[in-house]
Parts: structure tokens; C-alpha cells; sequence
């Protein structure tokens, strides 16, 4: 370990802030969508930041931005430090930005401290991770991963009907290096944006991969009725049965705790009126585990918990599963290396899993990658008024960086 | 009783279909909005049948309709018999009409037979009653009854601004005759609007009254969360709070089974979104029962209930009763005669609650009052598929006559 060697944690802070200022909003938030105005300064501001400080700076053509540090052995693929800094619309000032902007400062710290690693490390702000201006999210990194075809990502379109390509293009953000080149390994923090760390007073999470999720979309039918003239034992109550189904989802998650996660989010009843009994209820499940198995057991539990309650209740069913997304397992040996580097500052850590998707995710389909969690208040995600303190941000950019000098170290072996 | 005197089924039923034709919709429903174009056709019908059977038209300051046909002694307040001609926007071609037409053929029978009463006998067409264009429901009877002011009636406005009053004169409804005059009794003949007489093969309902209800408007809040990165155990889930009151109404209406019910019909969930644990859901309770008092206690068990649910799920509370209007109890004479009319003519009958309100549940505040219940088709109600039998209309007319000739034997007694 290339010892005494830290961040500057108030640089990195007053990066945080500066950039906040592209896209700030009224209530301390920053509104950044892909490819926008706003975005185009943010990026803007990112490739003379890395060219100051003797990194050259490519483009692919998904406007992924890719600033590289030279190092000894240009034949080894370089290793990544990415995240991204487009936000939701009202989104907060360190969903993304921070993994982007300790990347920086971690580039920063070994260009003033004249240290010459083995590989290149590559920064790369990857665009449209959030979706929403371009739905899907993590788009260019899937992209970049294989996942999605450039052609599919040139063609989304936001909600004005502008192509990805043509926002790309009136931003001059094409560029031409080529998409899905090798990387040593690739390493992103990011806001736990889950209340786990700070509800333990850990600093570090070391994230060992993405939850496995499978969305479903169900209705249940049963009667309009008069609210004052259906007795309850004529009653087919489709609000009282997705209560039930609720109860059951809770019940599910629960029996498979600490781990799995149950919701249901989105419920539209009908005819939604004071004195009817509800005809008709349309509801989304959301079910994740870290464990495909497991998730598989739970779904089965909850196809049977539902018609059951659909059966019980005289109602009629309709369960669609419209979304499987298998778990990621992040690299173990990137993982060790973040769980070093936080014992070797004395961070209190915890192995983590990823509620939500990264461009990590991705990523880790094609090169060894691994994330770190630091704590946000509350939890607190996709809101103006997210927040992380300035220690905590500045750890996980230790942390970020030895992880990084680790890995080169091993590829310098 | 005025042996072997009967109704005409078929007259009845032809004017119920030819009335139909006033406001028809495409799929065999009505929409005739009160004091509309189509209102202003099928109360010209009705004046003009009525005036044809010698009876006299009168109007009140609130448009109701009063077709009397005098008795032996005009000194007699008249018995009423009286529903409504106004429909909701999809409505039926049962709900309130088979009231009125049933009544003109009670006086068409009467006419014809030559029979004189000792009291008048007053067909009212209440003006108003659905409350689909003028809120609130029931507003003429309420207005004659005493519950509204005239001028609260009048100064009730539709969707586009239009008042009540200005309706009116608009079709020329506007009359002199005094409101709230004295009435022997008040007979209204409806379909049920609900499923127990259907379901139990009976024909004629002897409604004992119209159930106490109580609204409340209930919000439960938790804290927003990502679906995939709060634990469990660290939720407070606005939604999972409601499944659970909507469960504690359940049990609560069907402990006190079979009168009670309870419903929860309106529900809206925030942020409502696929991949985000429910902060905030707001939503409606109805509680009815037949018995004041069991409704009272059914309330207390309500607010014990939420209250417990939101202490153990972490969610704030805001609970309020919105409406509380109470139990309506007939005429115990006039339910008498109904029943031994049904009786006399081999009708299979029962006691039966009223659950929707009804221009009987203003009227029988000034004037003894009772109503006739005939079944509907699957309970099926302000709905273009209201359904009723031509034999089960019929039957409920020949009751109604024989309660109004019973009724009108003891006043000459």
C-alpha cells in the first residue's frame, strides 16, 4: 500500500459544490437530464478538470466520457473508476456525481503526489445512467456491457420525442473511441441510498452485488356494488383482496429476512368512489433477493399466496411477471481490496448489497468491477434534499483510491 | 280491502319502456340529468298522463311535481305516493322511475274502477333525488321536508355553473304550490339496489328503514423509500398500514353480520410508483348499520383499530368523520300494510334495510312513511344494465296499491 497517500477531502467537497452549481435548483437539488443544456456544462467542466491534470480525454459514441492517466504499461487495459453525473429532475448533488468526482480527485492526489501506476486508469462519466430522459436506465454502460445494441441506444427517445442520438449530437457529445473496450477492472462509489450504513453508524459498505428483481403486474376483479346495499357475505371485494395480497407480499419479504425486499407500489382501484365496493383493483409487485434461488422461492410463494386469496375471495385473477432481472455478484477479489482499504483507515464497513442498479451492474459483465457504499441521510435518494456529509464522501474516496492502487499493484505483479 | 282490484302489468310496463325513450342511451340505460331537456320530456309526459285520469298538477318552489286526485274528504291531507323521474348520467330504466309509474298506475287503476278514497291521493315526481347534476341528493324532498332551506336548494349549481334555480326556470319548473304541506303518508315503491331479495327468491322488500352511515377520510403517513434499498425492517409503508385498516373494516362490519356494513371504496397512494415503498396514502371508510347505537360502537372499534395500526407501523394518523347521518326508521302502520298487501297476494316478502338514501328518508321526518322494495338483477344499480322483472315491478305496484287503499281505509275509520 502506497501508505500516508489521501484524498483532500476539502478539494473533493469544493468539487462537489462547484459542479452542483450546473443545473442547481431552488431547494438545493440539481435538475441534470442526459444530454441536456445543463448536463453539456457539467461535462464540460469534467474534461478540462482531467486535461489540467495530463489525462487525455476520449468519447464513444453513446457520449460516455473516458479521461485516462497513462501508466507504465500501455499494454494492460486500464483500470476504471466510472459513475456518472446526469440526476434525476429532481434529483440530489451526490447520487453518481460523487463516484465521478473521487475518481477525480483520486486522479488528482496521484498526479501532484508524481505516482506512475502500472496500468491507465480510466475516469469515465457514463451518460444517461439515471433513464430519466432516456428510458432504460444505465443505458450507455449497457451499451457499453453488450447488453443493449448502439442502435437501440441511439433510437430511445425523452418524452418530446428527441433521439438519444440527436441530443448526443447537439451537444457534440459523439465521440469515436471504441465501445466496450477492455478494462482491467472497474470500480464506482455511490450513495448507499438505502439507510442501512447510517442506521448502524458504519461508514463503508462493500457492495457484493446487485439484488436479483422480478417485477409483476396483477389485477383482481370481482363486483362493483352498492356500498350501502351489498351485504358483506355477497361481497367480491377486489380492494379487500389486494389488501390481502399486500399482507402477503409483506409477509413473504419478511419470512426471508434480512435480505429480501417486498413492495407494492403502484395501486389504482375501481371505480374509486366513497360508496362502492371497488370492481377492480390493478396493483405492481416489486420482490428482490441477492439470491436467485431464493427469489425463485419466494415467487412461487407469492403465485400461490395470490390465488389463493383471488380463489378465496371470489375474484378473478390476472398475474403477469413483466420484469426478471437476475442477481449480480460482484468480483471477489475487488471486493477484498475495498474491504482492505477501509480496515487500513479503520472505517467501519460491512459487506452490502445493492438495493438499486449502477452502471456497475453493467459493467461487471465484461471486467472484474465492485462498488462502495458511504452513508446518505435517511436514506434518502432521487430527492433535492439527499445529502451525505463530507467525511463520509471523503472516505469512500480513500477507500476508492488504494482499492484502485491495489488492483494495479496485483497487475503490476 | 278492495278484493280482486289489481294493477295492469302491461300498462305499467308500457310505460315504463315509452318513458325510456326520454334521455335513452345506446345501451338500453337512461341519462336524464334533473331539470335537463330530457327531464323537461318525461315530466310533460307525466303531467299529461295525469291530467288524462282527472287528476290536478302542481308544482313547489323546488320543481317537485304533485298530481293529486281528490278523495271524499278534502279536508284529509293526502296520501303520497312519490319517487323521482331524474336518473344518473348512466343510469337505469328502474331506479326511482318504477316509483312514479307505478303510482300513475295506481291512480290509472283507481280511475277506471271508479273507486273514490276518502283522502286525496297525491303522485309525487320529487325533483333532483339522484343528485348527479345538483348536489346534494334527495334536494327537493330535503328542501319540503324542512332539512334544506329553499334557498340552499336553489342556489346549488351543476359542473358547468349553472344554478339550481336557473335550471328550473329554464324548463318552466318553478310553481306555487306551498312547500312541505301536510301529507297522511308517504309510499314510495324502488328495486332494492341490492342482492338479498334476488338471492333469497323473494319479490317484495317492507323496508324498515335507511341505515345510520358514517364517512370518514383517513390519511396514514410513512416515509418514502426505494423498493430495493430499505429493508424491511426499516419500512413505514403508508399502503401496508391501509391493507391492514382495510382488513380491520372487514372484520369490524362482519362481526356485526349480518346488518352491518363497511367499505373502504376510494384509495390514492403516493408517490404510486412501481419502485418506491407508499409514504403516503390517503382514503375513504363508509360504516353502516340500522341501529344507531351499534354504529356508534362500531366506530370506536374503528378508531381503536387504525390507531393501533398506525402505533405499530410507524405511520401518522389523520383520521375524520366526514358525515354522519342516522338511522331512518319507517312508519310502523304503513310497513304493516305493505306487508299484509304483500301477504294477501301470496308475494314471498321480508323486513329489509334500506342501504342507499331515498326522498322517503327526508319525507318520513314530516309525515308517516314507508317503502317498497321489488329485486334488481344482481343487485345492479345506477348502471345502463339495471335490470328488474315486468312481474316483480307489477308486484310491487299491486302492493303499493292496497298499502295506499289501506292506509286510506283508516283515515276514513
Amino acid at each position: 500500500m502506497t501508505q500516508n497517500l489521501s484524498i483532500d477531502s476539502n478539494r473533493l467537497w469544493a468539487s462537489i459544490l462547484e459542479t452542483a452549481a450546473f443545473g442547481a435548483t431552488a431547494k438545493g437539488g440539481i435538475r441534470r437530464l442526459a444530454l441536456s443544456a445543463e448536463d453539456a456544462q457539467v461535462r464540460a467542466w469534467f474534461c478540462t478538470a482531467c486535461e489540467a491534470i495530463g489525462c487525455s480525454m476520449q468519447l464513444d459514441s453513446m457520449g460516455s466520457m473516458f479521461a485516462r492517466r497513462p501508466g507504465r504499461n500501455p499494454a494492460l487495459p486500464p483500470i476504471a473508476i466510472g459513475s456518472h453525473l446526469d440526476t434525476q429532475p429532481t434529483g440530489g448533488k451526490f447520487d453518481g456525481v460523487i463516484g465521478v468526482l473521487a475518481g477525480l480527485e483520486v486522479l488528482r492526489r496521484l498526479h501532484e503526489a508524481g505516482i506512475e501506476t502500472e496500468a491507465p486508469i480510466e475516469l469515465i462519466n457514463w451518460t444517461n445512467e439515471e433513464g430519466a430522459r432516456f428510458a432504460p436506465a444505465m443505458l450507455a454502460s449497457g451499451v457499453f456491457a453488450g447488453v443493449f445494441t448502439e442502435e437501440y441506444g441511439h433510437s430511445r427517445t425523452d418524452r418530446d420525442g428527441i433521439r438519444f442520438d440527436t441530443a448526443m449530437d447537439a451537444i457534440a457529445a459523439r465521440g469515436t473511441a471504441p465501445l466496450g473496450h477492455p478494462l482491467s477492472a472497474h470500480f464506482e462509489l455511490h450513495i448507499e441510498q438505502g439507510p442501512i450504513l447510517e442506521e448502524e453508524g458504519r461508514t463503508i459498505g462493500v457492495v457484493s452485488g446487485v439484488q436479483a428483481i422480478r417485477w409483476y403486474e396483477v389485477t383482481l376483479s370481482g363486483s362493483d356494488g352498492h356500498a350501502g346495499a351489498t351485504p358483506m357475505r355477497l361481497r367480491r371485494d377486489a380492494l379487500l383482496g389486494t389488501a390481502r395480497v399486500i399482507e402477503a407480499v409483506n409477509r413473504i419479504a419478511s419470512a426471508h429476512a434480512p435480505d429480501a425486499v417486498g413492495t407494492v407500489g403502484l395501486i389504482e382501484s375501481k371505480p374509486n368512489s366513497r360508496n362502492v365496493v371497488p370492481g377492480e383493483v390493478f396493483f405492481s409487485i416489486d420482490l428482490r433477493h441477492p439470491d436467485d434461488a431464493i427469489l425463485a422461492e419466494m415467487d412461487i410463494s407469492l403465485r400461490d399466496a395470490v390465488a389463493e386469496i383471488a380463489e378465496a375471495d371470489g375474484l378473478r385473477l390476472a398475474l403477469e411477471q413483466t420484469w426478471l432481472s437476475p442477481a449480480v455478484h460482484f468480483d471477489a477479489a475487488c471486493r477484498t481490496r475495498i474491504a482492505e482499504a477501509a480496515e487500513a483507515y479503520g472505517y467501519a464497513h460491512r459487506p452490502i448489497v445493492s438495493g438499486a442498479g449502477h452502471d456497475s451492474a453493467y459493467i461487471a459483465r465484461v471486467a472484474p468491477t465492485a462498488m462502495i457504499f458511504v452513508p446518505c441521510a435517511d436514506g434518502l435518494s432521487h430527492n433535492e434534499a439527499e445529502s451525505a456529509t463530507q467525511d463520509d464522501v471523503a472516505a469512500g474516496a480513500n477507500v476508492l483510491l488504494h482499492a484502485v492502487l491495489a488492483t494495479d499493484r496485483a497487475l503490476g505483479a
